[in-house]
């Protein structure tokens, strides 16, 4: 199984544990018809087509992926809004070890149009192999946001010392804080997870663990990750 | 794994498949803590019974359990009442084959006081084994039963054969009619369905669906079990 | 407030209490934009069909909707199946008073080819008004589906009687038996079951229901229905 | 209806809508027994007791809050992990205005004993009231907490002004951020919330929020707010 990273190397979704497969999900939409399949076979995935196709979501269900996520926290604000996952996420109250920070080398411009969006997250999903059109105030940009993060690391840390409780301390810090967190989900969510933050007008940092996920569920029920793309392509004929 | 068997032979609760262990417990409640183990300990086995009794619920959210259920009809519409599972049924639209129905050799007396409730249900749990106080009509009853289950079933019939839908014809069908499904749910929700379901005043039909979840979960997740058997006890020290 | 009524008089779907209207949808909406309307545009129109349209489902839950449903048991099953509702049900454990059964006068022949359906149940919606093509057999279906409704309902009565407890004797009764309960959800997830539940391949006795909620639909969030319209008729450009 | 500020005057909490009263409850309970009041009495206030006891929660669930929540990022975390509220919040992807941080004048030490606690968060709720024990680390604490906020803001102009998309300039923001969004649950999930965010070892942020919405229930359902007091207590006789 891949462990997906992000381009600094810290970030990353790693499948922890899963159940099912794709005859899973076939004999459990054929459970309504009262038979049951050992093998997958051609009329099984053209089954698997018919139900994802027509949203008869059940089936999938039964299927399920537990990851280990690390991403930054505006990312996780943004994942823990899908209320059918499970998470557990190590507590800023509890410790101030293992601080990470998300600190891009480059950043998006502003999209010219679209008010919540940047430019070209689509064509070059992978900021770092862009070198930028303004390099100037990219370098720069970067620097600067290290410097931040460092200062409030430093203002974290000192205001700990004086006295003042985790649970406070914390507010200090920014918001490309890495957070850590287990989340687990069944494939039918999982794969609707994927439609809503794999899309051109989400924002990258969410793409990339939207694309680690459906890069596991290719690998683990590759009769429904083709159903899955030809919905996406809107080949569905 | 054990396959629960109701005392008519037909109905019954099979583990299909699952996910987990009480160690992924710890690990995901741990990850709050930042750290994880790869073997159990009695801090564990103390954690699990910390988080149990003290309704930490999500660390439990990860671990999965699938099974497939065949109970009669009103015992399936109470199951289905909880909303945390994943369902797939046999739907009488398709298929008029293998149709079964619980048909119980003896019946339980009206409770005196609890007008929701019939009595024993605690202390005689299988019905088969009490010959019932009031044999003559118990034996009545059941053939009662039985009789008017066979006629339902050949009304149905003749109506299919005289051209009317399986969606409508199956109306005349009595609600001692068995259902078969599949259903998934995460270890935190089926223990919540057994506190729910085997109560002293829940119906002894759906008793033995939750009696036989438990079983399963004794011998899947042995730490877990032994903390939901202290809450249920009160011994929760 | 229009109250629906199946063909026989008996079942029905009544709006109890309602939270919302279109305008709060759109404030919801905007609350992302840090604006608030006080009276609806047409802005705030092509906002509604736009949310719709782009599933951004979230600002529609905010409105909710309360019904009173009288329905046959096996709709009441399909209506259950739905997770994201809160329901209250006359408990036939508690009281077998006020029975009632639905007993259509008319019945749908089965269907040619969708192993799963009736026939005609877009064109003929109502089936009282469809004098059926086969007068002789539906009107002996009828008699016998109403003579053995009466034959079963004395059979309970005689085991209560014998001093069966209701939670067993209730499994004599039919199918066609009416469930009465109180059904809550957001308006998000009512279209959605009235998406999923007023399709030609449903059975006309819950496509009825799903109906009887679009019309209140209609009257509460008049804007929003013109976009469930539109995206139910492809006519979303 | 009151509504409730943060002791700095800008967190707050305020209801917006709601739906249904203590009647509306019993009537949802009765339903399974086939009646309906139309006036609360005694009889119904012993219902409400027990149900709430006894922990049936689904007469609860017919009614309904709408709150509009201004709060910490690190509170709006925590809500937003309950996963039956429906949720919508202003998008820091599309406006870079009206930032407002949260910045205590006093705060609290760490707990000695709980890693996960302050000290006091019960005898001294409110903050501002308590001139703490180390004045002069708070003052600094205060300023400190101040000039960073200002800088963080400075710095997030400046990557804007740059070209850097709204959506990652973000991330230099610190946790102190005031979100503003909407948030709508039943009863029963609202009163769940309550239980758990309203404990000793919550973090007080947080407390302030759930009292703000238990006043809000106290008001509009005063006798579930009594039987929820009762069972807060132990006083459950």
């Amino acid at each position: 199984m891949k462990t997906y990273l992000y381009n600094d190397s810290i970030g990353s979704c790693e499948l922890l544990d899963s159940m099912g497969s794709d005859l899973d999900i076939v004999n459990a939409a054929r459970v309504s018809f009262n038979v049951e399949h050992v093998e997958i076979s051609t009329k099984d995935e053209k089954l698997i087509n018919y139900l994802y196709k027509n949203k008869h979501t059940s089936p999938f269900e039964h299927c399920v992926l537990k990851f280990r996520c690390v991403v930054p926290l505006f990312v996780a604000r943004q994942h823990m809004r899908h209320r059918t996952w499970s998470y557990n996420e190590v507590s800023r109250r509890y410790t101030s070890e293992e601080l990470e920070f998300y600190t891009p080398e480059t950043f998006r411009p502003q999209h010219k149009s679209n008010r919540q969006a940047s430019e070209d997250t689509d064509t070059n999903p992978i900021i770092r192999s862009t070198p930028g059109t303004n390099l100037t105030w990219t370098t720069k940009a970067s620097d600067s946001v290290l410097k931040h993060t460092r200062k409030s690391v430093r203002l974290f840390n000192t205001l700990l010392e004086s006295g003042v409780c985790r649970e406070q301390a914390r507010m200090v810090l920014p918001q490309n804080m890495y957070c850590k967190y287990i989340a687990t989900t069944n494939l039918h969510n999982c794969l609707k997870f994927i439609h809503l933050r794999n899309k051109k007008d989400s924002q990258w940092e969410i793409r990339v663990l939207a694309q680690a996920m459906e890069a596991t569920i290719k690998d683990l029920f590759p009769t429904t990750w083709k159903a899955h793309c030809a919905v996406m392509e809107g080949r569905t004929k």
